[in-house]
């Protein structure tokens, strides 16, 4: 990239997931927000007012004086949009702004299903970016939406890639432990999490048993033939801030060591679609060998949050194989992996 | 039991399971507490003082001005003894006391793998009692010992009794969000805890893979044999005082709906060896609907801390079934236990 | 008390406030809930379906099966009435049901600065429930609306009453650190208090520097005459579910050793109008000896989570005396006050 | 500076301030560390083996291979030392170094109180680094011995000493909330800090009640003049992992508005001697004006840690003024102050 920054702007940027892309996009080399946009509620007001900013880094200050628009393309002028609407919103907006001719990365879950909408993961699928044309072509539309996975999804996935790569995957047995973040603000009240475990979280285990198959499905140029294995999920909430865990037990295709499984992870390498971006995880898979890690306090942070961290890779009595996943779910999950998406889109001429 | 109480022993009691045996044998109808052990260290001063107490609960006012006695049979002078002895130290000091004609119900896991030594779940197993005369023949002790299983192992062995009684059991994927109180005091630092996961809790798996197919085995007057299933363990610390989670997917034996299941569990009762016992849990199980139940800070207190808490009976995608077990580790899986068990014991005249 | 219990209602009985009235009126010796109200969205709904339940205490069954009627005297049926209303709908609804004759015992602020209103702590000012009859008169009411302190103010307030008998009061220094369930469900959101102490709560303040100075004041009669001390608060939210602590220099009325304040706070006793009540503290004042106590997990529960809890007692360098308070907000400070105001109310004739 | 980096040691590397000297030492643009001490249990191992990282920020790979050396002067070689040893090590092991040679840069205790032994804070007291010609003087060392102040007592200085300068202070209440990182590790029992407070910490009341008069004293030439006002100290541990908050209660020298005083705040600058150092934070002061700023989640990381952030100005009933003080301890208050002072003295020469 030279020249002139790609002005980029952010939908539904006052929530949790929407600072994280404001944050993250403070000194992007690609992107330079030129718009925020809120609920009616807020519209009007500057962000730095109208947001109850929550995350440790400070609000950039250009985003503070920016003023809030309301979700509406011919307001915001960008032909790239980050979006972190609620998913009811979503459904209604997003179309939008796509039929406006812009591209919108999205966060929502609201699309993440369409036969004709990619739920992109760079380091995992580049090449289902082609579903873009097909999209284009089917609805008519100049822009587009490109989704990123559920954040309990996208660091399973991203270390299955490289086992069913290497041995074909059969069955998964997937269990987490989410950060309260995944919730949004105000999200989960405190009462309900302090000294305390929630068993359930609404909606999230049919996305990790559904989203993973189409990720890893295969693009035939024209549509996903969904994955062949199975995912039996239990999603709980914990009490973290950022950083989902995911405990896997997985039966793999053929008979396999954990040796085989390991030299397979150690060995998986960013497909060069998408190696090289701004926001390429470094690295892409870190795999901790200590009895005890990935802790999400420790190692959330690594690759500055797009980093998948596998851990305690073992046998499994049933299965194949037993391991631990974490990923940021703010960033590598949400606005990091949008972001990232992007990035590569911008690269294949797909904006 | 009319008349004088039983005097008893606690060995160990100024640990984090010591302080529960002693806060749990406060007014209890049989036992009365006339020895309190510690370590070399404290012995001599009294327990008020030595101990630093860590319960919600007071510390009972008679507790408090017992001088703290050298764990040895001679100097308690009481023919029941529960011990709440570190591993290493149990292995060394409970068979002293047996030896000399203690019956010992003990926390620790020193001598649970031993083929002549029950764990008892007087809900699961009472029939188990009966190794106790084994024991007694084939090592010439007078007094005995028997074992409560690990706090983990303890509320997903009641859960699976009834469908294993029901269905059978194949198979059995078990994943676990843990209390800190599970590992003593001082245990757990604060900052290995605090807005973390721990994804590794030394020796767990293994015990949770292996206690519960001894304690659902069956009694054939000599030996136990094992229950033929196979279990895989997935243990996590979380940040919760008191209360082990457990997600369990399960293969069972047979065909089973949901609602099949859920019957199983409704209809099973405390065999009547065991009912109607100061301890026993009222209800034994406590099956919720609501779909984000068990929670350990709402439902860990369920009968006292006695009763197993089920939730989220729903299909499995890969196996049969799913379900959500809570059970009080310090309680049910713990100090309550034994005392639970000293109780089938002393009712079966095998003080 | 013999024969039939008193018919009572508890007014916005969903909330957190309102649990804590259920289960602490689950058999009581004297009151029987006859009525729960909700907000007009839960009206007509049963109890057990319309609240979520936040306590480690199990719903009552007689609760989870009773329907929730809207807050109208004529609907309840009951003379005594305990109202967990929020703030703004007590203005509103409490005066329709003193003007109907109902006592209203109420937990909310709206009326806790009117002059005939009484801030009633029943251990240091049961005389201020005088003011229910110049209430009465001066209203044209035949019930009344007597209120509880605030849940930081309260275990200060009984703190300080014997320092004030004994020796004088001229300054208070106040620092709370004050639990979620304060700011009812769903109340603090859990990003806003994990790893994190919010430094403000909104109108606290204003209420710990004003309230004492009303419940330590002279009942001439007539009107209360306010305690002459001041007091400065500093407020803040922790990371703790029940119990508040507040951290108190105070300036004496005269030198004063740590040993005589000491014998002050033990021997400070509740005032006969107020002792041997269903919910009299028990004992009053707990002085803790240890050098770190009180704590909120450890002592919020003593006397049934009724008594104020007092340690650290120390020479203050700048004032006389340094001490620190710990009281249950929500038994104590809340809902377990207004039982004991009701209790008093009734010994006195008042209902 | 130019050329070659200054060759330092991290004496006590493996704590959790030996930490934070290795994470903020990674890339320091004069120094470069060349030997790590440890306990003589780790001696011999290398740092990534022997070391608990507790950090979020991935130990530094030069660190990981480092050999953990006894902590004696003539293994490690350098001039410059940062001390993270144990207070009572200290107070042995420093003089050793100091002998021999070598400044020491300490967190430790252990010689703030000697009158030759300056304790540093920049921003505030550069003049003091004229006590070590004092120090070297008197007790015919080389190196010398520099301390930082107790992480409690650091941002509040640093929030008085424009208060003093201004105003005069006479009276300060400090009242902290201090997170557990400032124990150390494993520090405090996660069963004693969740769902709790702790209101004690051993010997810190006694350090923030003297320390603050010390550092705001006047050097004249010989010694330091203790600052004349008195300080009453209330500290408290609670559920954070990083960042102490201590509420204040000012008695200033003459009548002084909030606005004067958020003047005097806003105007103050880091003393010449002190400014444009690798460590001078930016901004020395960060004033927020919201409601419920400064919070330890939000704040700490201002200006990397080394910012002092104040919140709450306002005006006090009984004092002048209020205000609440947030520092990040590990950082502002421990190894990166240690670091600040060691830039100081560089550039003065005293090296």
């Amino acid at each position: 990239m030279t020249g002139e920054k790609i002005p980029v702007a952010v939908l539904g940027a006052t929530g949790s997931v929407g600072q994280r892309f404001v944050q993250l996009l403070d000194g992007h080399p690609w992107f330079q927000v030129i718009a925020l946009t809120g609920s009616d509620r807020s519209a009007g007001r500057v962000y730095g007012e109208a947001c109850r900013w929550v995350l440790g880094e400070a609000m950039p200050a250009w985003a503070a004086e920016m003023p809030l628009l309301p979700s509406e393309p011919e307001q915001t002028g960008a032909r790239l949009a980050f979006s972190a609407l609620p998913s009811e919103k979503a459904r209604a907006i997003e179309p939008e702004f796509a039929r406006a001719g812009v591209l919108v990365c999205s966060n929502a879950s609201a699309y993440r299903e369409e036969a004709d909408v990619p739920i992109l993961i760079p380091e995992v699928n580049p090449e289902h970016a082609g579903l873009v044309e097909v999209q284009r072509r089917r609805r008519g539309w100049q822009g587009a939406i490109v989704t990123n996975s559920n954040c309990t999804s996208t660091g399973m996935t991203v270390a299955l890639k490289p086992l069913l790569d290497a041995f074909g995957l059969r069955r998964v047995m997937a269990f987490s432990m989410q950060a309260i973040s995944g919730a949004g603000y105000p999200g989960v009240p405190s009462l309900d999490i302090l000294d305390n475990v929630i068993p359930y979280i609404n909606g999230e285990e049919e996305k990790v048993e559904s989203e993973p198959l189409k990720m890893l499905g295969r693009f035939d140029g024209d549509a996903i033939q969904l994955a062949g294995f199975r995912i039996s999920a239990h999603t709980n909430r914990v009490a973290v801030s950022d950083g989902h865990m995911v405990c896997l037990s997985v039966e793999l295709g053929q008979p396999t060591s954990v040796e085989q499984a390991e030299a397979a992870l150690l060995a998986y390498r960013v497909p060069p679609a998408a190696a090289d971006l701004p926001s390429t995880p470094q690295p892409l898979i870190l795999l901790r060998s200590e009895a005890d890690r990935p802790q999400p306090r420790l190692d959330r942070m690594a690759g500055k949050g797009m980093t998948t961290v596998v851990g305690r890779l073992r046998p499994d009595p049933l299965f194949d194989l037993r391991l631990v996943v974490l990923s940021h779910n703010t960033i590598r999950g949400a606005a990091g992996g949008s972001i990232y998406n992007a990035e590569l889109l911008v690269r294949q001429g797909l904006l």
